[in-house]
C-alpha cells in the first residue's frame, strides 16, 4: 500500500471538468465556482457510515453511487439543478480496488447529471463518506417543505419500499433469493432530478423520502402547518414488491422503508394535469392522498380511518 | 440518552441566522443561499477523525472550534470572505455534554466571522466530523497556489510550529508540563481570514500551512512551476517555542509541524510595504525566503546551502 494521499486524489478524484463554471477545482485550498446570475445557490450534505448506511463488503461501485445519489436527491427535492460536489473520504487504508470501484460509481452518476467533483478531503480513519452537492435554482421556484395547503393532492414518485424490500431480503437469515430488481433499487437508487425540476412552479411543497414515507410526510406537514390523509388503497405497490411480500408487508415497506429517494410532493388539484405530464414509464407518479387542515397524518382504507404508525428512521432512537 | 436525531439538530445546530443571504437554512432538504453578484463562490471541506486529528478525550469545545477553523483557514488562503457552513457529524451516541461543548466551540468561532450554519447531517457511527465552508471572493483577486514568480519574496504568518510543539509536549511520556500558550495554538488555532483578505491584490500565490511548511511550500512551488529558497536564519521562532525546545527542534517544528493554519504567501519585492502594513501584534508576518526559477525547495543557513527534509504530513504514508 504505497499510495499516498496526494497520488490517491490525483489518480481517482482529480478529473478535468467540462463545466466552464469551475474556475478552480481539485488541487488548491478551495474551489472557485461561478453561480449563474439571478439564481440561488442550493447546498446539501449527507454522510454514509459503513455498517449503518451500507453493509460491510458492499460493492464499492454502488457505495460511490449511493454517496452521491443521496445528495442529488436532496437537490431534486428543491427543484434544483446540481452542478458541483465535494467529497470527504475517511478510509481505513488506501485500498486501490475499493477506491477504483468507488470512484467509478461516483463518477458514473456524476457524469449523468453533469456534476463536477471540485474538492474534498481524504483522511485515514473508519470508513465514513461525506458528500456535499451544490447546485442552483430560481429563488422563487425552489421547492420547500413548507407551502402545502389544505386541498392539495399528495403524490409520491416511483416505487417507494423497493429499496427497503431489497434490504430485507438481503438480511433474511438463510435466504439466498434476493430479487435483483429490488437489490438494484437499494444499491443504485436514481435521484429524481428531472422530476424535481419539472415540479418547479407546479408543486406547493416537496421533499425526498429518505427516512420513510410516513415519517417524512409528517415532517412536511409540520413544516407547512397542515395535516394529511393517506389513502392506503392508493399506495403504489410495485410488481416486484407484490411478488415477494404479502400485502400487509408491502404496505409497511412502502410507508416505512427508506432509501428509495423518491419525491413526495403536494400539488393543487387544478394542476394535477401538469403532474400527469411529468410521469414516465420508469417514474410513475401516484396520488396517494391529500392535504387537510389540522396536523398529523391519518390513514384511510376503503374510506374508513385506520391506525398507521409513522416509524420513520431516526439515527439516535433505539430500534422499536 | 433519549435525544433523537431531529431534537439533537434543533437543540444544538438550528440557530437563527442574522445573515440576509440565507434564504433557507437548517430544516429543509437543502439550504438556499444568495451569492453576491459578481463574486465567485469559494467552497472547501475538511474532515476530522477522533484519534487522528484530535486525541480521544479532547475538550469538545476545542474540537468544535478546530472543525470549523481548518475550513475557514482554506478560505483565508483564497482571500475569501466566509459566509455559510454545513456540518456532518458521525457520533457514537447523542452524548449531550459532548454535543453542548462541540456546538459551543463551533458557534463561537462561526459568530466571530459571521458564518451561518445552514445545513448538515447527523448519523450514528465512529466520531468523524466533516465541515464544509462556503464563501466568496472577487474572481480576479482570489489567491491561488499557482502564480508565484521568481524573485517574489516568501512570507509566513504568525508562529508556525507552535501547534506541533503543543502536541509534542502533550504526547511526551510522563511529562506533566504543557505550555498553555502552545496548547492553545493546538486547540484553538485562529484562521487568518483578515490577513487573507488583505492579501488580495498583493500576494501572487498563497496557501495555508496544514501539513507542514516545507511540504506545503513544495506543493505551492509545484503548482506555480517555480522553486524556492528558505533562509533558515529567518524562520520565526516564537518565545514559547524557544523556551521549550532546543534550536534544532524549534526549526524542525517550524518546518514540518502542521495544524497551525498559518498562511504561506509570495509577494513581489515592490509590494513588501503592503505586507508590512498587514502585520499585527498577534499576527506578525515574516519574510523567510524567496521564489526562484527551477523546482523544489532549498535551505540556506548563513548563506550556505544545507539539506532540509520536506516530511510533510500524508495520511496514507507510514510514519518515517
Amino acid at each position: 500500500m504505497a499510495l499516498g494521499e496526494f497520488e490517491l486524489i490525483a489518480r481517482y478524484f482529480d478529473r478535468a471538468s467540462p463545466r466552464g463554471d469551475v474556475l478552480l477545482g481539485v488541487g488548491d485550498d478551495a474551489a472557485l465556482l461561478e453561480v449563474p446570475a439571478g439564481q440561488a445557490l442550493v447546498a446539501a450534505t449527507d454522510t454514509l457510515v459503513e455498517g449503518r448506511h451500507f453493509l460491510p463488503g458492499t460493492d464499492p461501485d454502488s457505495v460511490g453511487h449511493q454517496a452521491l445519489a443521496v445528495n442529488l436527491s436532496d437537490l431534486a427535492a428543491m427543484g434544483a439543478t446540481p452542478a458541483w460536489s465535494l467529497l470527504s473520504l475517511s478510509l481505513p487504508a488506501a485500498d486501490e480496488a475499493w477506491l477504483e470501484g468507488f470512484a467509478r460509481g461516483f463518477h458514473r452518476l456524476a457524469g449523468r447529471y453533469g456534476v463536477a467533483l471540485v474538492g474534498g478531503d481524504t483522511v485515514r480513519g473508519p470508513l465514513v463518506i461525506t458528500v456535499e452537492v451544490l447546485g442552483f435554482v430560481e429563488t422563487a421556484l425552489a421547492l420547500r417543505r413548507r407551502g402545502a395547503r389544505p386541498g392539495d393532492l399528495l403524490f409520491v414518485s416511483g416505487w417507494p419500499g423497493e429499496a427497503a424490500a431489497g434490504l430485507r431480503q438481503l438480511l433474511a437469515p438463510g435466504s439466498g433469493s434476493v430479487d435483483p430488481a429490488l437489490l438494484r433499487r437499494l444499491r443504485y437508487a436514481e435521484p429524481r432530478i428531472e422530476l424535481g425540476r419539472g415540479l418547479r412552479g407546479v408543486a406547493t411543497a416537496a421533499m425526498d423520502v429518505s427516512d420513510g414515507l410516513l415519517g417524512d410526510l409528517a415532517r412536511l406537514c409540520s413544516a407547512s402547518g397542515v395535516g394529511a390523509v393517506v389513502e392506503l388503497d392508493s399506495l403504489p405497490l410495485s410488481p416486484a414488491l407484490k411478488a415477494a411480500f404479502a400485502l400487509g408487508d408491502c404496505e409497511r415497506l412502502v410507508l416505512q422503508g427508506g432509501d428509495d429517494y423518491e419525491l413526495l410532493f403536494c400539488v393543487p388539484a387544478a394542476r394535477s394535469e401538469a403532474v400527469a405530464a411529468l410521469a414516465t414509464p420508469s417514474c410513475p407518479l401516484t396520488c396517494i392522498g391529500r392535504i387537510e387542515t389540522g396536523a398529523g397524518v391519518r390513514g384511510l382504507r376503503h374510506g374508513l380511518e385506520v391506525p398507521i404508525a409513522e416509524g420513520g428512521y431516526d439515527h439516535f432512537r433505539p430500534a422499536p
